[in-house]
C-alpha cells in the first residue's frame, strides 16, 4: 500500500500535496473546535448528532493517508500559504510514524465514544485526541 | 439544531468560515480523486482499504453540516482566497437544501457501496456523486 500512495503523490504538484494537507488539518480543526464548544466549554448546548458527525470527520481525516500528502521535496514551498512543516519531519521516519499511529487510535476511541453519547467520556477523549495533534506539533510544525 | 449552526457559525469570523469551506471541499476532492484514479482510470492499482478510508471521508465530510460555513456576509470575501459561491447560493435556500440532501444520500450511498469492494458499483456511484457536486457548481459556484 505504501508503495501506491507514494506513486498517487508523485503524480501530485507539490503545491497541491500542500494545498491538500492544509485542507484536511483546517477542517480536522473547525469539527474539534465543535466538540470543544459543546462538550468542554459549554459555549453551544450538547448536540449528540453534531458530535457525531464531527467525530466522523476527525476519524475519516486520520484514516485517509495523508503520509501520501508529504512528498519528498514539500518541506519548502507554498500551497494555501507557506507549509509549516519542519525539516524534521522528512528525517524522523520512525517517530513521525509513531505519532501517527497514536493519533490515529486516539481519533478511532473519539468517534466510538461519540457515538456512545457519554459526554464525560467525550470530553476525555477529546482530551487525549488534542494531546496526540500537540505531539506532533511541538516537534514537526514551526510556530506561527 | 439549526439554530445551534447558527449560533457556532456566529462566532466564527467571515475569513474561518470562507477558509473551513474551502478547506473541506479541497479535501474531499483529493479523497475523489483517489477513487476516479483506482476505480474509474485505472492508473493507480485498486487497493479496498484505500477506497474505503476515502469514501469515508467524502460521507463525512457531506454530513458535518457545511451550512454553518455559509454564515450571512460571506456571499463576498475572502478564505485561502476569494470565495467562489455565488450570491444566489444565499438567495435560493429551497433550491440549495434539495441539491445538498442529494449529495448528502449520494456519499453516504458511496460510503456503503466502498464497503462492499465491487469496484463496478463503486464505478456507478461514483458517477452519481460527482453528479450530485456538479449539481451544486453549476448552479453556485463562479467558473475559475
Ligand atoms: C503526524 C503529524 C500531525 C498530526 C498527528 C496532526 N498534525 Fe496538524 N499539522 C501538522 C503539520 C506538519 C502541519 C503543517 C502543514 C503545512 O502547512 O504543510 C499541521 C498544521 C495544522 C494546522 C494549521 C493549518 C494552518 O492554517 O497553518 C491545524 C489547525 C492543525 N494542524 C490541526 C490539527 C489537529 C486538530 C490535529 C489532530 C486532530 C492535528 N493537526 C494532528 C502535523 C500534524
Ligand atoms: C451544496 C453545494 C455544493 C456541493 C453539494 C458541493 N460543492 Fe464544491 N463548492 C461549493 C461552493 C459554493 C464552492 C466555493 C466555496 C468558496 O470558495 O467559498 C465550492 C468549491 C469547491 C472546490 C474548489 C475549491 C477551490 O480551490 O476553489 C472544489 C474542489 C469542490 N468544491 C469540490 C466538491 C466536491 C468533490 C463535491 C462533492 C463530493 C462538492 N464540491 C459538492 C458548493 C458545493
Amino acid at each position: 500500500a505504501l508503495s501506491l500512495t507514494t506513486l498517487a503523490a508523485a503524480q501530485m504538484k507539490p503545491e497541491d500535496a500542500i494545498k491538500n494537507r492544509q485542507s484536511g488539518y483546517t477542517f480536522m480543526a473547525w469539527n474539534m473546535g465543535k466538540i470543544k464548544a459543546q462538550v468542554v466549554d459549554g459555549t453551544v448546548p450538547y448536540d449528540k448528532a453534531q458530535v457525531v458527525a464531527a467525530a466522523n470527520v476527525i476519524a475519516a481525516v486520520a484514516n485517509s493517508g495523508m503520509g501520501a500528502l508529504f512528498p519528498a521535496g514539500t518541506d519548502k514551498g507554498k500551497g494555501w500559504k507557506d507549509t509549516r512543516v519542519k525539516a524534521e519531519f522528512f528525517k524522523e521516519q520512525d517517530e513521525v510514524r509513531k505519532i501517527a499511529i497514536n493519533y490515529i487510535e486516539q481519533t478511532n476511541k473519539l468517534q466510538q465514544v461519540a457515538a456512545t453519547g457519554d459526554q464525560a467520556a467525550i470530553k476525555a477523549q477529546f482530551g487525549e485526541t488534542g494531546k496526540a495533534c500537540k505531539a506532533c506539533h511541538d516537534k514537526y510544525r514551526i510556530e506561527e
